[in-house]
């Protein structure tokens, strides 16, 4: 399959089938097709049987993890091809534009997935904490699945742009009154963000039996006060990506509702200068590399 | 109704029905019955309607809380009758030792109620860390459910005391090499420990999905690093006590499994003296004052 269109950090990867092997049944030469972290598992323990193989012990990343055929290490999306096991690539729908639909392999089934796990429906009220690469998928996702959609950040410039891609509220968690508005009204918050950050402030907005889900990993422990969580019977979870099945649902139901990501694309040559935009939060909002370019090396 | 035996502080209370109120169809004179951490609740809201009372935004609290129909403060168990409006009062099954079942209306509800809330059933593998008045009472329940129970203490000489409330394994916390061997192998934890902690060292042994919920409140805000509940999609939750149609059911379980609290029963002119020994935990598990002594007085 060549990779047309991996992210940065190459774990995202769009592009066409060009060759199978002769026992593929799910692809054929020339369809679109998608591969996110996980290129491998053990697809016999109780996590692989239940299509839950982000939670395999024995799965190979897509990215800088070592590989069990060739040796050395895999190198996920920087390629003009890749060669992957069926089990692990996915169907792309014809209508997505693929520099866009890259994205939606990692960012797109790390917020998704925790959505459906917890339940965000029509009707349910749904905040999202920070809006990067991840929060902005679950500001579409969210609003695409019924929610009423309240956007959380600390840059009040970034209010237009939350609206337009979904919510219905932006509160800028800086402003306290702001936030004790929405007290024990949230059925489901994604926390997005990797900087450290007052988690109870969020904690203290779900409603009873309401849950905040981290995507975002923060270097240092949170502070969780053990009465934010009693009162209320609140949980505080965290989600990785998701399984094979889930990561086609995923795409299916962004074919079904028009998603994508916001990206940026750019060629292969300026992937360091991305980089460094990308640790500084500069892209709206995620980088898709176009290996074409490649091949003007 | 008669407060026979209350618990030290107050919020646990049996005896029998003395005299009842020409609406109350619950109850008739000579019932055993059971008053727990509430009195009263709005009734009307949401939480009231669902019968999880102890969510209302307007409840009373039995013990030390404003009280509505008579000013001041209600003073719960310590009296030698008290007088509740029928939602809030409990039937007793009449196998129960009296002094015993007192605690069930708060140590007992308050474990038994996340057991139910999360699942535990024949065949998971339960966690209860810190054996106290709570403590002994998640135990009991888990094994009565029919989990593979395990305490976690950081007290060796606990050990015998525990495999006999029911626990099937002990596991010394301090001892590091003993808690490696758990690691992500628990559907649930029952956190009872209201002394910092560290709690990652229990998110470490949940399974996938796995949750552990705390019923014990340390003073200070729990350190949580992010990626123990992201790997594994486990949950870290809290929960108070129960509501009302709950409490009935705990009540009615304990009744059919012949279960009770562990306690020393005492005069009430030894209350001070108890309370002291509560603060050192000095408590096998839960004091419960006859209030037969009130008339020596």
């Amino acid at each position: 399959m060549p990779t047309v269109y991996p992210c940065v950090v190459g774990h995202e990867i769009v592009g066409r089938v060009t060759k199978v092997g002769s026992t593929v049944t799910k692809f054929k030469p020339g369809d679109l097709a998608a591969v996110g972290c996980m290129v491998d598992s053990d697809r016999t323990c109780p996590e692989c049987q239940a299509g839950l193989e982000q939670f395999c012990p024995n799965l190979t990343l897509t990215y800088n993890f070592p590989d069990k055929h060739l040796g050395g290490i895999t190198y996920g999306g920087y390629s003009d091809s890749v060669v992957v096991d069926e089990r692990f690539v996915l169907h792309v729908p014809a209508n997505l534009d693929l520099a866009g639909a890259a994205p939606l392999l990692c960012a797109g089934i790390t917020t998704y997935s925790p959505m459906r796990h917890w339940g965000v429906t029509k009707g349910k009220k749904v905040g999202v904490v920070g809006l990067g690469g991840l929060g902005h998928m679950g500001v579409k996702f969210a609003h695409a699945l019924g929610a009423h959609v309240v956007v959380f950040t600390t840059s009040p410039n970034k209010k237009d742009d939350a609206l337009r891609l979904g919510a219905n509220e932006v509160v800028v968690s800086r402003n306290a009154g702001e936030m004790r508005k929405h007290a024990g009204s949230f059925d489901f918050i994604l926390d997005a963000v990797s900087a450290d950050h007052d988690i109870d402030a969020y904690i203290q907005l779900l409603r009873r039996d309401g849950n905040i889900t981290l995507v975002g990993a923060p270097e240092k422990p949170l502070a969780v006060p053990a009465f934010g969580l009693i009162f209320g019977r609140r949980s505080l979870s965290g989600s990785p990506i998701g399984g094979i099945p889930e990561t086609q649902e995923m795409l299916d139901f962004c074919g079904a509702h028009n998603i994508t990501a916001d990206v940026e694309v750019i060629p292969i040559q300026k992937v360091n200068e991305a980089y460094e935009k990308l640790v500084k939060s500069d892209v709206k909002y995620r980088f898709s590399i176009d290996l074409a370019s490649l091949k003007s090396e």
